[in-house]
């Protein structure tokens, strides 16, 4: 479990680094970014430092987030560590199609069970079992850690990516895996939205029962929430993919009646649209909705 | 005086403009961005916004810091307009250079005197003289104006911009029209450094007398500081281009004996380099300290 750090770069109080490991599950060298917050370096009163996991949208790498989303300001005002995986495997060697929604750039978060692409595509078990496990190995190799990518941790994405949170938050709920969860103008119905069907169809065949396990307006039917959690969504009324691929609204009308209801916090923000500036006037108040639930305020 | 509206982009509390508009003193069609603050509209207390320019670094469009510097959440914060100018005329017909480093994207905010450059590049005169008229006409069409890009303005600027920002400055000074000045990573001798002889030479010619109107270095000795002005400056350790091209210190000694010595509040900060990164986290001091100058706190 080792990493290369290809790029240590000082942001705000920290450090964003740029590192790259060899994935067992993706049969695959990953890149990820991580930035350490100032208290990484300055003393975090003992505890740990909790995580968020930001997963990317489609094409994106883990710079785009890094450089544009602005997280490390609110990282340093909190206390937490950001963690940016890429959205799929790289390589001339990965299976790949012509178009931007699929292949390359476009892991979808799921295991892919379709040749060619079950070797690469295991984005799930990547994202949500290996790259936490390898992270706190590779930074905490006392029995005193300072990092904790792995229990105090919350997930929240982009788009694609947003997708990805709800659907891993979701999907390990009942383990109380993740703390709490976002969502930036994500894929809520990936099963109804052509972005989401090209996807399904190629990595998972075209039995529709399987495709239930990874779409969040399925999971809230199937994951009951005894509790009070609450996921909050923003959504920009001039996001140019709202209607045909994001569709924010089947997700209130998929969680009407189940445990779910009330409980999606979609908030409609007039005029923004999909791109990194939209993202980046809500993370403010993504930080510190996650903060309050990692026990940071 | 007209500007076209390319695109109208929602960011934090404010509206982030595309605008292009002919110029002119470049004898072409310019680009650049404009960031309106929340309080530009949700009222501002009837004074006119004060706007602080920022003016890039080479190679740079007026896109680099609109995504990555992120002044509009301090924008948002104290109540000021962002102007993000263009680096240089575009297009298949300026005179460019093969290199990075001159010609376009490289316009070094001086009056080019040299053909084939001095046709369009006379960015000394667009940045300080034309823009902020042709921007003032443009958005105050009454008697009431919403917006001040004329009077209660400051200037900061990263690299080339930071060279751009000071020199600008100083030249201006006894006009006071600039309100405060900083700088990110500035080349603060160009005369004697390769980027700034290189673009001297080709754009001013071989009589470095010429060059010293230019060159902060030269003008902390001819303009007297009677007041107590200081100039704020950042400039990372780690920033591959410091010895060769910057060499902040070239500034602070030139300033020794004069009336700027003191007054140059150069911050040399550790293991930052020549990014965005290092950039946008330091952002929030110098929006507090042009601020200040603005009235605005």
């Amino acid at each position: 479990m080792s990493f290369n750090v290809n790029a240590e770069i000082a942001v705000c109080g920290g450090k964003l680094l740029k590192l790259s490991h060899y994935s067992d599950v993706v049969n695959n060298t990953m890149d990820v970014n991580i930035y350490l917050p100032q208290q990484y370096f300055t003393g975090s009163n003992g505890k740990p430092i909790p995580s968020i996991y930001f997963l990317s949208g489609l094409t994106c790498t883990p710079q785009n987030a890094s450089e544009k989303a602005f997280w490390q300001l609110q990282a340093d005002k909190y206390g937490f560590t950001m963690v940016f995986p890429d959205t799929s495997p790289r390589g001339e060697h990965i299976p790949d199609d012509p178009a931007y929604d699929f292949g390359v750039g476009a892991g979808f978060y799921l295991n892919a069970t379709q040749e060619p692409y079950k070797k690469y595509f295991q984005m799930y078990d990547y994202v949500h079992k290996e790259l936490p496990r390898q992270l706190n190995q590779y930074f905490n190799n006392n029995k005193n850690p300072k990092l904790d990518f792995l229990d105090n941790v919350s997930i929240t994405g982009h788009s694609m990516g947003g997708y990805g949170a709800l659907s891993g938050y979701l999907q390990n709920y009942h383990s109380k895996k993740y703390k709490s969860c976002s969502a930036f103008a994500p894929i809520v119905n990936p099963m109804n939205v052509p972005w989401g069907q090209k996807a399904f169809k190629n990595y998972l065949g075209n039995d529709r029962l399987t495709w239930r396990q990874y779409d969040p307006s399925e999971l809230v039917k199937q994951v009951h929430n005894y509790g009070d959690d609450k996921i909050l969504i923003h959504q920009g009324t001039k996001d140019p993919f709202l209607n045909e691929n994001l569709r924010s609204n089947l997700l209130i009308e998929a969680a009407r009646g189940t445990s779910w209801e009330d409980k999606i916090d979609l908030r409609m923000v007039d005029g923004f649209d999909h791109s990194y500036y939209f993202i980046s006037s809500f993370v403010p108040i993504h930080a510190e909705f996650h903060a309050k639930h990692l026990g940071l305020i």
